[in-house]
């Protein structure tokens, strides 16, 4: 793909990184001098060291043959009008970090695909990771349903438990359930008499009412 | 719990919020004036206005009856004397945002619980947004291995085909495994014969052979 | 009207010095605090301190009720970061300082009633000044054709000459043509009998080609 | 003409950019290092980075033949400064921003020819613009008394009626005179018996008391 | 007097030192916070902390009936506009500090009565000083004459001789000129046959060509 | 002489200026760099760009053939610290700039021949131009006493008439001593018989008792 | 004793803390009004917020009565200031940090009685630190004698040893001398029969020729 | 060794001095730009003019071959990480200035081998040098004993008595304790017998008690 990353802050700079590395053909955009000097010396991309907002700057980074604009830079205002530029020209894929929640409406409105609003990524990640210091990732689906990875203890109630004895016993909650499972680099679908072991990875859907109940069950501890 | 949360920037102001709104008993640590002062407005929550690594700040935090330390500044150096001094007053949990990947070992070493390294995550979710524009979230298990989750369009090889038709198709490629699928609100493990239909959320697990192939079968799109 | 004016920097504050001596209901909007006290003791309106994109300052503002919200800050990101935001609260009438002529299609595009790009603007009226010194004022209609006002001079080759004389001997260039004539207080359409005297002020409308001629011919004089 | 342009801030760079374009010979002075190198690599013109007010910057301008100075900065008394160095050398063309409105007794005192007050001159366009949205432009004569340039519209009273038929009518205030009418490209003087169209664009002299009737009967419309 | 000081660094506070102890009416208007408080606490005037070149400053100081306005500050641009301003308002005497000599006729064109250039004072004194170590003080007068003032050593030539026996022995060089001699508190005309003693204070009239002799017959030394 | 001055701020420069044009052999040490640079590019001298308190930067000035080191900075502490550290090189003149006036005993006392205080000095020059604006220089001396410069003007008692005149007649106050008259270019000693033009320029001794009395008899006005 | 201290930085306020914690009487001078501050809350001392070199800063600290006034400020210039003031007030004890070495002459030479370099200080100690890292302290004597100060370790060759016997032994260097033995809490000197046992703290006196010789045999190991 | 240096301001750079001078091979890692070409102009040293906590700066200094690594910037968080990374590479030795007292627990814990409060040693100098000013150095012990060195004085007790006679006369304190006499050069453990003179340098055990009298006994003078 051919992709122009707007701003080389510490996020840019990440993604920078993934996409050259992963092969596209990347054009930095960034303001500070000094990062874009970093920039080039580190990776194989071209950088313009210029201001994305003004004198043309997509038209030198060729935004008409563009797959994506990807806009990372601090200030959702220098986001907005670089994605409102980026449109003038037809590209396909805009992507933006959006720092105040409540910018979004105005980023979804004018047909930003793809937001991020980054602090608070990190901060659901942080406190999770207090709250449930066993559950290694999750994903957030709609309505307080929520997909986590754990490992399990040996102590648990899960551990040497088959999944049909652990409903008949009470151990997992109703509705919670495991969905995958992975064991020795195996990752399967666990079926009811599947026997849960020590240090297996599970994977399961859990919601507001199942979730504390699921992490006791596989981890025997909850803070 | 009681929470020390050191750092009131954006992402520890995001912090602030989800623990203060879910009840926990915060105390917030900010060296800048002014940011400390906005968190008072703003919270119920106890703000030091002072800099967390001198001065017995921990101390007037009463840092020996805390539950967690969450160090979230910008400057890994300030995070790891931090979780040092709280350490010393044997706080069970210590979680700290590391900006540098190549600090991790060090904080680890330490005995740090949890560490999220922020921009490196925020990449990653960007650079998966331009890839895979479909994928609404994902989790990176071990060995290139994905959980990924996506929404089943109309044009799409899977719409109204079973699971096991789509083997027998080679609709979906081998090893990617459906674990999960979700409709109307409800969440099932798929059987052989559930048939996919459009808007259904399925979560599916792939690795770097699958993923492209599994993403083309469920949103008949690729970039 | 009730306005809301974003920015109290030098063209702000003019614009809110005629603004509230109109008598309009007046809120500002701006985000340094010595810029915003200074504002508040000068005029009789509110003023909120704050950055005009974040933390709901649009909402404080009572935006839902403004007739117009007009943003004159220097960075046109923020300019129309505010434009967006008012667009969402539908208010009736958007008006925008605009810095960077390349940055008007997109104000253009989603729908900022009113904008002007002010340096240009003010370039234009010196650069007018040094051409002809002999013109007070002028509008630019469209294809090169302006609409030009001046002081009859004594030594001019139209003073004491009626404008039909001046056509028969071709003192007037073919195309320009005098539109208003303003003598003693009085502003009266001339007719081809009318005799121009010095001190006259007339408006003429004139195009690339005349304008010259017509500067010459009123004022006897050309730089 | 030979151009001495003192300050290429924003106003000062749209300035040269009209008078290079122009095919005038321009010599800019520019204190501040980066703007000066920007002037230098954008237009063909020569570029002095050094204060104008010292060690003889005019006299390397050729400051003798010089037709004008145009002075552009921020700082009304670095303004008045350049141009009484500029009448030592005897300069007959003086033209100034001019920022503080109490100033400008000072600058026509020393002489200085042309003077601009430009946050004035923008606050009043965008004051007008929400006042009368659908005048294009005006010119401001003595006495309250003004010349408007509108587009008439399809619903508007005056659309499809003679002048003179408006003026029976009642339909034109009394006192506003129309003194020119431009349509498909043609400029001329209305007569009597001119009937006026619907997206005719019109130039209308009014005053304090007809300006709100004026705009109402072309444009069917008053906020 | 009544005296308006603009300007309170280390020049202009010495003057209100002089001023305000020799019981002048003094007003000071001064930019700085800080330096205007000093001033404020230290001495009994009214200071205006406020920019003497904008928004009347000059009215709030009364400078209807000032006596003098005296600007001290370190900018020549905003020296002429405050006497520009001052002259507005019919102050009859206008002094300024003039920093650049080349700004000397410029000042001295709008009518300024009394000009220094401070620093070029102390300069000529510094090196005065070097040059000429017993020379206490001296006038620069037109063509490279100079009043100076010294002390007689008693190891000089002139120590113990008459002014006539010194003319008739070649000590003191033709053509300069023992103008007065302040011995034991009386200052006297000398006489042809007054006879110079070690101690007395003289003052001469030298020339370039008679300068270095006449230092050397009264302090028997010179560098 | 071989002299090094220290510091190249306005009033360093002005005393390179005069100590090079003179001949001299100069060597400047001066902080900051573009200071440093601006006196390379205009003087053939040496610069040393470096702290004068460090590092031997006076010992690579060639300090122990120097004529005289002339310290000119703003902060007293440097000059005194450059002083010492001259004086430990055994410099045989000494001259310091002195700003604070209590420091004058410190500098007196390890000896430094000469000393400055500028902003007094220029103070007092200013003071006096508005006490008396017809004087044109003066000399302070001891006890009141002071030595004048003025031009006899026309309408003043003093002119066309003799000194022995002025006495009888108690035009000129007593004690009031003409020392010296300068008419066309000639410098004399007056004789009571002497008769004063308009024109004349006079040196005159006078105490606090006479001035008034002399300035009002040789200029006919007093403010 | 009366104690002023000039400077509270961090040595500064080391000092202040042992001053007052012993029972002085201390007056601090500090020019940062915010370390002036913090001073105050902590300290039960008079603080002055003020520039101890000027405006009788010294005198207001009651500079006559003090027995010692120590200056600690970044700057040497403005110590030698504080010491040369502070010194025409006569106070017995004048004390100094000095930071560059080259200016120690000029501090003895004005009579400073103590100073210390306090970077050279401390560089020596860790450079001494990682040379000998089981030396403890030392006092470095005249020609590269030193007084050190160790453990003796139970593998080292002097364990176990009476001072005779090594000095038979060749053990213990010629020349070095072990002057005083502190073992459970005494302190003696010992004698030639006294055996050294391991855990003793011996302090020995040694030179260039024999430090590495008595290291190693008290503690057994040599980096 | 080879030694790699973290911070090369004033601490830092003594230090380097040392090192360099020493003839060990020595690695600089300062992260400002001037001080590290500073560093690069003076020593004959490798110098990394990069921060220490990232990109791998250790492993640019070779940090795997390192005798040791020592650590002097200003900031206590910089330094422990520094020695963590330190640490993570085995380097055998770890050093580090430690500025806040209450960091050195944290710096124990992670096995820093030595460590120096620089402000703490240097104001305990300075104060030790008010208190005492007759001694030159000092070695403090556990439990409030001290060895000092001192020069006796003509008209102190112990002049000319021997360290027997002093102990009968009771002119020494019991408890303190004479180890070394340093006279003409020689340094000798000193016998009953010893006579003491005037001049001699003597090393003296001292506590609490003892001290102020064996000052006197020595000094013949207390403060």
């Amino acid at each position: 793909m051919y992709l122009i990353i707007v701003g080389a802050g510490k996020i840019g700079s990440n993604l920078i990184d993934m996409a050259v590395n992963d092969g596209n053909d990347v054009v930095v955009i960034e303001r500070d001098e000094a990062r874009a000097q970093a920039v080039s010396r580190r990776h194989d991309c071209l950088v313009l060291n210029t201001d994305a907002t003004t004198n043309g700057a997509l038209r030198d980074a060729d935004v008409d043959r563009a797959d994506a604009v990807i806009s990372t830079t601090n200030i959702d205002a220098v986001n907005i009008m670089v994605m409102l530029l980026a449109q003038e020209h037809g590209v396909p894929s805009l992507v933006s970090v959006v720092h105040d929640p409540e910018h979004l409406p105005v980023f979804e409105k004018i047909g930003v695909n793809l937001m991020e609003t980054p602090q608070r990524l990190i901060a659901d990640h942080l406190y999770h990771s207090v709250r449930y210091p066993d559950v290694h990732d999750f994903i957030e689906l709609e309505d307080g349903t929520e997909l986590i990875e754990l490992t399990v203890s040996e102590n648990a109630d899960m551990a040497g438990r088959s999944l049909n004895a652990a409903k008949e016993g009470d151990v997992l909650p109703d509705g919670c359930l495991v969905v995958a499972l992975s064991r020795d680099g195996d990752v399967r679908a666990p079926q009811g008499n599947t026997v849960i072991q020590a240090d297996d990875q599970v994977t399961v859907f859990t919601d507001d009412a199942t979730l504390r109940g699921a992490v006791t069950a596989f981890t025997g501890d909850y803070p």
